[in-house]
């Protein structure tokens, strides 16, 4: 049964994107990739959201560009922690994407991450599972040990 | 019949945007107010905006603050021209709101006014309807005449 | 007879503006394309703007970067609707373009676009259009499934 | 047993962190505020954020302003998701805090929240606990309920 | 005869633009306050600007605010000194208009001032002026050390 | 006898610098380049802005990058003119060059070009000096003459 | 003897800067207040960087707002360790005296601190001396433990 | 022994801050590379910082992009003069690292220098070590006389 969601509003973000997929996938949590856009497909939008607590979906991670409206679309359709990942592209290099989707009015929040921060999202996503599953916690534990470890291993590396 | 609609997401939108309203109504417009939120009703902003050609709607001006959402909300679900109007108000005084109103992805389109424009939104409504209606034309004619005599009459006021 | 006139600054805007002319062709209505400089050909932008009533035009779109005053100088002489086109291109990525097109004075609007999002601005155009036409509607609504199925389409094929 | 801690800066940060812990103890949810520095009492933040997870707590708020670190400190000792708050207030109206709260590098996250949106970071953290705690869940559909009707009811006192 | 023209789009602007006429009288340099906007009147913002060079007029000094065209529109109709002050005002606090007052395409120069310069905007002029007129210099040497004992006395006060 | 300053705060300013230098070559403008820089050689730039006047130039253009306080001690030290042309390069790309140069205390002003807008800084000096000179006067008329025939014809080749 | 200078461009900067001269009596540390303006006195500001050395002047720290030169050209005059202290006031509220006091060129630097943090100039001034002087590293160390024990004593207070 | 250690978050870091190294090399100060997280490796960043006066480090230079907190960090642990270098990177170019760096609340400074700014982090350091080693001071002002020599070189040069 799928876990965590990543949706996005078009197969150019997939690069960005996959790098969720790619961490959920090393923590062992199954997910799904979906492209759907909050304005060229609402209805689907719509459905997705409202939907995804009844398939047993607990987290979804949601990209966007722009007037980035997607992971906001999403948080108004479903009570399930939403994880906004603002994503670069255009003149703006993806200043508007962080302000659409971090600036949410009361009632409605996203948690947002750096822009780009795909990866990152996963990483949110394992912690919140992480509170109520013992073998993500685990893996967690270990990979912020190896994280922690790499850096140490580059620090000496240069001494 | 109501022929311009004037969406915001929050009553305390509305000292900005009543003054849509009120241009509006110097024009003989026909329009209506409403609080609708892309956030915390969204089902009524897709029914608003999917009925509203129907219901003879021609144009449809939405304010929201901050992540504001509710223009492309709007357009998402309808093919009526959107004219977005960023409210100010919060730590970042519509800066957030501008963007996310203006950087609308490739075929969603929202006519963005200045931050707080909301009387310009109602001009821009009447710009629109004039192309097909000769009496709002005249009146907009008139309104452009009023503008700049009043310009002429405060320059010639300070001399 | 011309109904959508798009204007720029220079021919090396160019390549972003011909997007709207492109779209426009896709939906069959008659539009034309001018370089003309609020700055460096004044005459010419006043007595194109107050002229294009009489010669049918019901649409302007003007691109502009850098202190983009183009879009600003067309709606000074004329109460056709205008739609803004910030182009990007030099040091600030088109980020003052955006704001000397929207932060237009209470009484003279302009329709404005995200940076470089010419053919957003054909696509408002032809909703304009629409409100008086019903072949151009006709083509808008066929425009927007095309869009849409081909969302659906793209994330049917990542999975 | 608290399972939310709220920790600020300073004493001047309570005004608005408040309001998480107002709606948490609408939400019936135990919690504690606490007033820890990262730069002032930075051992304090190690050892709060280091035995959190063992005291029972399962997520973490942490307002702060400026070059907002706390958060990012408490991410750097805990592995439970700590919710981020940007504070407003000093030159840059929380610009700065909100850059500094929400760019975290690769590996620790931060779920970011929006300038001063401290209730939206008590709804966050409901949502978190509604994963595993039906009870919590019930109270979070009843007040997105409660908060639709409210936009509703505010709709229909303006026609 | 005037020499030094000092425009403005609105009366508002009326309480910052004052400031370049006090410079300039205080330098008895004759020169005159209108008020043009180069949206509302570009009519007249066209027959000020190109009949200024017959009329003996020798620099103007342009105020705007918001999408601050009118620096712009002067440039545009004539080859005298332009100089521009952007003015604060409105949601951006003249972000705007500085922008959109000094961002001037290839060709067409604005000089521009500090936001609300419009003191600044006076001493520019008397710099231009004192080229050819040997009086001004003087009174432009005077004002200088004048400014520099000013600065001296305070600090003298101060300890 | 050298009528216009160029100068710079290093050789790496080259570049863009020597577009002002080429404009006032096609004017027939005497002039010279000079390194000199306000925070590496400060006694260089006192002198040379101090004799400036007595020399026989009549306008200097400083032209700096980042932290751009070239133009600004020019203006320290004479009552000439100064064009200031904040420069591009750096990780703001000139946006803190052009608030350097343009936001100058009260009394001491800089005339501000666009970033990077060199070329338009010696139209400017030319500007100032056709108010006393009929020859410049007539080359800068013809100078816009040629720039709007420019934009006329290109106009006409793309129809 | 003198071991830390206070230098402003305006008296109207004394309620800001006081607070580093209020640090420093705290610390028991000689200091002076001086305004001096690299602009409007530019000479004042030589002899006094030039001279600070010889005169026993360990760290200087310098407070300006708008295009903030005033640290930067001590810093051309001499090689001790000069403070920068961007001040707000203004349209942009510091953010252009932030970015010209920090922006330096390479072989010049500021040390510079946040906007209007003239009282964290102060305690970098004791930094400094410290590292030479016992007493002062003692009265430094004492500032830090009350500094934290007054964060400890406001978390008590409030639980 | 080491007198000024230079950290960085990442070994990502190093083409940037080994000009740091490279300056203090020139001047023949003693000094370490490491590579120390504040977010990954927290310990050893306290552990560095609370270490650095016992092993007779005076000064400390650390270098970090995105939301950069190892300076704030370092200056949390450690009342030695923390020098913050702001490193690009990443999609805002390192405008969040300047303000992530230079922002600190009050009490705890750090000693701002321009983004990538790390030769001159380098001297800045050398200025604070020559208040106490007249070696370093020769060092320094003979730096200061190439560097001059170097711009009135260049200037000989262009003419």
């Amino acid at each position: 049964m799928v876990r965590v969601s990543i949706v996005m509003g078009s197969d150019s973000d997939l690069p960005i994107m996959e790098k969720a997929a790619q961490l959920l996938k090393e923590m062992d949590i199954e997910h799904e990739m979906r492209i759907i856009s909050a304005h060229r497909t609402p209805e689907e939008a719509r459905e997705f959201a409202s939907s995804a607590r009844e398939r047993g979906v607990q987290v979804i991670i949601a990209g966007a560009g722009m007037a980035a409206h997607l992971a906001g679309a999403m948080a108004a359709h479903t009570h399930l922690p939403i994880i906004g990942v603002p994503l670069s592209g255009g003149a703006l290099a993806g200043q508007e994407a962080l302000l659409s989707t971090v600036q949410m009015p009361p009632g409605v929040p996203v948690a947002t991450m750096a822009i780009d921060g795909s990866r990152n999202a996963g990483i949110m996503a394992c912690q919140i599972l992480a509170l109520q599953d013992r073998e993500v916690e685990e893996k967690l534990l270990e990979f912020r040990r190896n994280m922690a470890a790499g850096v140490r291993k580059k620090d000496a590396s240069i001494n």
